[in-house]
């Protein structure tokens, strides 16, 4: 955690914050927080500053912000399309793309995407903010990237893709394409990445009818995080 | 698990390997694999191809190696510098390192590494081939990274990285650095990244002294394996 990230709710009063739970025992027992001590916050959705301590007692803390007027880092011109993972790489994937400044995440459903993933507890609206929020904290970031959750997979590509992407330039990773994936490009990008096993060649045409270019990114076979952070560092 | 990679003590006769404990499981409940089936498999410092299931009992499987002569993908030109991390770190890094084709690791002490982590037993050779070996099985390589431990930066970095490093691009991660790191570069590439909290001033001097240029990332701190991703993607 190297930004402690105020949420909303957190707010008891004007500019005190009282924590409870996760943050609450981080900042007790990793940054051992007394009365007094001043902390790196940002308010989510908001700046970055300082707030000090006033209260730590138990599993309480409350905290007096300072002026959080320095502005989070700009994101990445990026909107990710992922075939939904498997329920434990969701939030490692969640987490790592947040970190890395993705501005928008489509989970969207895919051949090879089992049908139980969908039925997982980590789709809960409190998981999905939970790890994008830690990813925003190890980032030092205070903006959530927006989250759509796409249950069928054509009917989104040809009916709501196309104006989410509208005016960047498409890009699907298909192992074996034959355009290499681009390097340091300067303008929006759309990145759709499959489920483990990859799309199927018909999910591969339903893209490219809606202006995606499928791009090779060499021969090895990647985790979903690994290929995401990997293919920012290529794009950007 | 891409990949079946094969070990030199799998091999029980010519032609033939045994397989017990996690691969074997990993094959009779997740290939579902019975006699007279194929795997891709590939040779620990060798080639890939195909071997037939020759028995599938209980714990036991084996195979009936044939012609394992595809090569492994070219290895990245990059030597990694990295100050060992957290146990429960590492071995992500690892995999992580040798998926990407990471030709040679080093894990180095740093000012900010403590002391424990060097007595964890995670630092055994038996864990460290295996992470290496998992990254393999993923990427669809066959080729262990090398890896070199050392425990002491100083007679480290002065006398020993200076011949490891020669003939490459010589960088060393260090946020704030005036010049951002560089991208899409056709050499060798020797790459430092330092410890949860940065290396110390005197560390990056050392470096420095050898002939490592402090390179920035940008205003995001990132895990190390989510950076390691990036740094590849945008190097190479």
């Amino acid at each position: 955690m190297n930004l402690l990230l105020l949420l909303p709710e957190d707010l008891v009063g004007p500019g005190v914050a009282r924590l409870r739970g996760r943050r609450s025992a981080h900042v007790r027992e990793v940054h051992r927080a007394e009365a007094g001590d001043t902390l790196k916050v940002g308010l989510l959705g908001g700046g970055i500053g300082t707030a000090r301590v006033i209260l730590a007692e138990g599993a309480t803390v409350e905290l007096e912000l300072g002026e959080l007027d320095q502005p989070p880092p700009a994101k990445l011109p990026l909107t990710l399309v992922l075939a939904l993972p498997r329920p434990k790489v969701l939030n490692r994937v969640l987490a790592s793309a947040a970190s890395l400044g993705v501005a928008r995440i489509v989970l969207v459903n895919a051949w090879r995407v089992e049908k139980a993933y969908w039925k997982s507890p980590r789709l809960g609206e409190d998981n999905l903010r939970l790890q994008r929020v830690l990813g925003l904290e190890q980032a030092v970031d205070t903006v959530l990237p927006e989250l759509v959750l796409a249950r069928l997979f054509r009917p989104f590509v040809e009916r709501e893709l196309p104006a989410l992407a509208a005016g960047t330039r498409c890009l699907v990773a298909h192992p074996g394409a034959a355009t290499p994936c681009p390097r340091g490009i300067l303008e929006p990008v759309t990145l759709a990445i499959g489920p483990e096993g990859g799309w199927i060649e018909p999910e591969v045409e339903s893209l490219r009818q809606v202006g995606f270019t499928p791009v090779d990114l060499g021969p090895r076979i990647l985790r979903t995080e690994t290929a995401l952070a990997a293919l920012v560092g290529r794009l950007f």
